[in-house]
């Protein structure tokens, strides 16, 4: 994982396979894509103060991990010490490092997980669990004031498939597996885990977790919730151990406490999950609506009906527009199709490109359920007037679907800023909401006079709502500081997700980026029932403290004592 | 409700059209269904103590509620100390009354409710929630020693629909609605919530949701935990809000740390639940399979597969013996069926009626998905040689499913015991916890030297496993305590669920009843992790103390101060 930015050090976002998309930033944003702006510091400029780890932790975690997996090195310590939020980037590529974690261990079984949490309890440490790193919600840095010792907690080594219980299609697997890891090890025998969110490249089971997930296929195969059921968690009065039953009625669920914890009740050391035959079939359809009014109501059709899909998703019309601008560049036949569809569109429904949706349906089964799920959603569509466009840009999708982070690099390269925020609500709710987001944002450009971009597309479909994710960019003024601006328009967005009364995120947890809005959310007695929780489980707050409840966090104040 | 027992007094169960009964209930009880041997003593022969209420308490809940809605009245008090356990029925017929509440409230709005839950709180009175009165896990009782003011807080005048988002199929309810009125105001308007528990004909939402309840359906609907999306809980800091948004990473869920908490964070108010067109077809359709393990393979294959019926459910060999024992008299078409089918059964299929396990499935919805579900389903049982009943014994079952709490009280005057205990497990633990469980329950009877008979279904699958069942009765031998009988069968079978990896209660929640197995089930720093957030959230135990982590209740050693 590149220490300044997204991904792997050998793969970058480019342009210039994309004909279209330089035009369509450079109107948009004002950016010209062939000049870069901005550059990480240099890793060696960067100012990496001491560790601060007493000999008497340093022997107990190399007694726990053995001394090849504690370490201080200086790139260890500053790749943990943030995850991938476009504040996390910005920082780290000004070379404002924040509170860097002193420590990194490195525990290869749930044996050496326990002995070195208990020890780092033991001497009042701060414990922050890192899994592929990909958080966007301020989860893993420590809070910048921490005078105790912080040890991060890398989990990557414990990355297996312990065992799969075929007849149960359950598999017990270690929290560090990351998306591909988990996939390889299930694939090979027949299996697959069918969670894939956009971070699957990086993110770990446990992180997943940790944070409430959700994948691209969880219409079919359910969040993270849904498809976790057993757990174990080394916490500070031991192992905790959830049985993988099927359901429970064991008061508040223990299980949904860990779920969205952000290590602040333990460390997940492995967790029995859902896994599911591959399908034989597979297939993402794409579909071209007329307006976004229309996509909404035939999508909230499609859940209300006896049809249930993998996948579902659509644009609005600047998303759809930037999908178009993303393409490589197209072949003959390719214009010829676009002229054809474009001329189709326009006499034959009356619809103007602009205006159009691009929708995306996934199905999975066997070839005769794929069939005919195919054949019951474009009956269905065809009533809201869409265009069946067929296989073709499924595939695109499919291939491109993990690409999308790299993005936010190459913009910050080229003097831009974008970033995600997504929420959920009821089906009656979407439509303003998507109004007041959208309003809220250009509003917040406009009054920061600088260009701006703003799209978004309907995904998760369920019987009651679904989730909207916007994804916005701006060209910042450089007279003024660039987080400032984004803060702006990121809190803008945010702040119209809980006036609609949708949630502040579906699937990117609360972290300390979202903490602000969480007693909007779920009201002060929700907040203070979480206090009770986590304060009243670890009330020294050495389990990676600040998070999800921000305010007042106890550890601020305290005086170093390791 | 019956005082001391189940259900309307106008109804109870009997064997008088059930000529099979008698006999059945002989062979294997031994009991006389003509004599009864026990009655429940009489109202006016019991032991009432005067309530104790302060003048300012008194005041407090008449002017939150009005003079009319405060009641002291004996018979009140006797209705609302306990649920309708077998611990409680024998209790209660016995006139061992235990700790009466000292008075019954009965709001009317929220409002209501909130000013009577402060007053109460500043006067340090303890509150318990009452809907239907139906629990049987000991959830509705005092502490015995409980010194300080016990104020029961009827919902039932809080019973009313709210309000229906039809574009997103939510309906906001307040919380005491029982499933009749539930039903009858969402049936007017064409929908339904599709929760069908045993208990349906008097259960309340509120109590569903602070149990975790299941439905029969719940294949289909979700269990409450699936269908509740929005919440208003009176909190001891205020009305707690969780927006009816389909889905949420906002860290550990408040929604779910409700749900299942009987009462102990506080007194929910409403819910949004989910909502469904009531559909066009609904089947039930019986079959019966040759074997236990033969049901059990089809069951969990069926559970894989891409059918989603309404509702699964198989009984073992002796609960299709009782079920066939409690038909109506037979007419003489019914009787030649019967011969044929036994014949059938043992020429054709090598299978005898002594093996046989009764199945249904249920299906909902469009009267083509009905046709090729249950074509599917035929499928594929037949390749576990199902036999096909038909229509006839699931109209049978949809008829008498809400009669089965009747037959404790039938039995109870005839000298004997029956309870339930049910649990899940992932599905390849089910064939041995079944083994265990029926081994044990009947080393039980034949260690107390009584008859007794233990019988089981399969209900509620779910991709990884499903709810197993059991039912058992017992004729105690009469020089000893009968409770003491009781309680050695049920803990040999509560302890069998633990002891194979299945949970306590897969629906019936933890309350007094199970609290001893909580730890084993869900671990030391699970019951820790129940601690932090109830005594954190209610730190006087105001809240139905002693509930769910029984033991050490702190309240049972406070000096009285109300």
């Amino acid at each position: 994982m590149k220490w300044w930015g997204w991904g792997r050090d050998d793969v970058a976002f480019t342009h210039e396979d994309k004909p279209a998309l330089g035009p369509f930033l450079g109107r948009h944003l004002g950016i010209d894509v062939a000049a870069h702006r901005a550059r990480p510091v240099a890793f060696d400029a960067l100012r990496i103060p001491d560790p601060s780890v007493t000999s008497r932790l340093w022997l107990a975690l190399e007694q726990a991990v053995t001394d090849r997996f504690v370490s201080t090195d200086a790139l260890d310590r500053v790749v943990h010490a943030r995850g991938k939020s476009l504040r996390d980037l910005v920082h780290h590529r000004r070379g404002e490092l924040g509170r860097l974690p002193d420590v990194v261990v490195r525990p290869g079984d749930e044996d050496e997980l326990a002995t070195l949490v208990h020890a780092a309890l033991e001497l009042d440490a701060v414990l922050i669990p890192f899994g592929g790193g990909t958080n966007i919600s301020g989860s893993l840095e420590a809070p910048v004031h921490e005078r105790r010792t912080v040890v991060s907690v890398d989990l990557a080594r414990m990355d297996r498939v312990l065992e799969i219980d075929e007849a149960s299609r359950l598999a017990r697997v270690q929290a560090g597996a990351s998306g591909p890891r988990l996939e390889e090890q299930l694939g090979v025998r027949g299996w697959t885990a069918g969670h894939f969110p956009d971070s699957f490249t990086h993110s770990t089971l446990g992180g997943w977790i940790a944070t409430r997930s959700s994948g691209m296929q969880s219409d079919k195969y359910g969040d993270i919730a849904a498809l976790t059921r057993g757990l174990r968690v080394v916490t500070p009065v031991g192992t905790m151990v959830v049985r993988p039953v099927p359901s429970t009625s064991t008061g508040p669920s223990v299980r949904e406490m860990v779920l969205g914890s952000e290590g602040r009740l333990g460390i997940i050391s492995e967790a029995v999950i859902h896994v599911h035959r591959v399908p034989p079939a597979r297939a993402t359809i794409g579909y071209l609506f007329g307006s976004w009014a229309e996509a909404l109501a035939a999508m909230n059709e499609l859940a209300a009906s006896e049809i249930a899909p993998a996948l579902t998703r659509v644009s609005d019309p600047p998303e759809t527009a930037f999908s178009f601008a993303t393409r490589k560049a197209p072949t003959v036949v390719d214009r010829v199709k676009d002229a054809a569809l474009s001329q189709y569109l326009g006499r034959r429904r009356g619809l103007a490109l602009d205006d159009a949706c691009l929708a995306f349906v996934g199905y999975e089964g066997s070839e005769r359920h794929v069939a005919a799920q195919k054949k019951a959603v474009a009956r269905l569509f065809a009533r809201h007037r869409a265009l069946v466009l067929g296989r073709g840009p499924g595939v695109l999708y499919d291939q491109k679907k993990f690409d999308t982070p790299y993005i936010r690099d190459y913009l910050l390269d080229r003097g831009a800023l974008a970033d995600v925020s997504e929420t959920a609500a009821p089906w009656s709710r979407l439509p303003t909401l998507y109004e007041r987001v959208t309003h809220s944002a250009r509003e917040a450009f406009a009054a920061l006079g600088v260009p701006g971009y703003v799209m978004c597309h309907l995904s998760h479909s369920y019987h009651a709502g679904a989730c909207l994710y916007f994804t916005f960019a701006l060209r910042p003024a450089p007279e003024r500081d660039e987080l400032e601006q984004y803060d702006a328009v990121k809190s803008a967005i945010q702040q119209e997700f809980v006036d609609a009364g949708a949630t502040l995120s579906h699937h990117h947890a609360v972290g300390t980026e979202h903490a602000q809005w969480l007693e909007q959310d779920i009201s002060a007695p929700g907040v203070a029932m979480l206090h009770a929780l986590l304060d009243g489980f670890d009330p020294g707050a050495n389990l990676n403290p600040g998070k999800i409840v921000g305010a007042g966090q106890p550890d601020r104040e305290r005086p170093a004592s390791v």
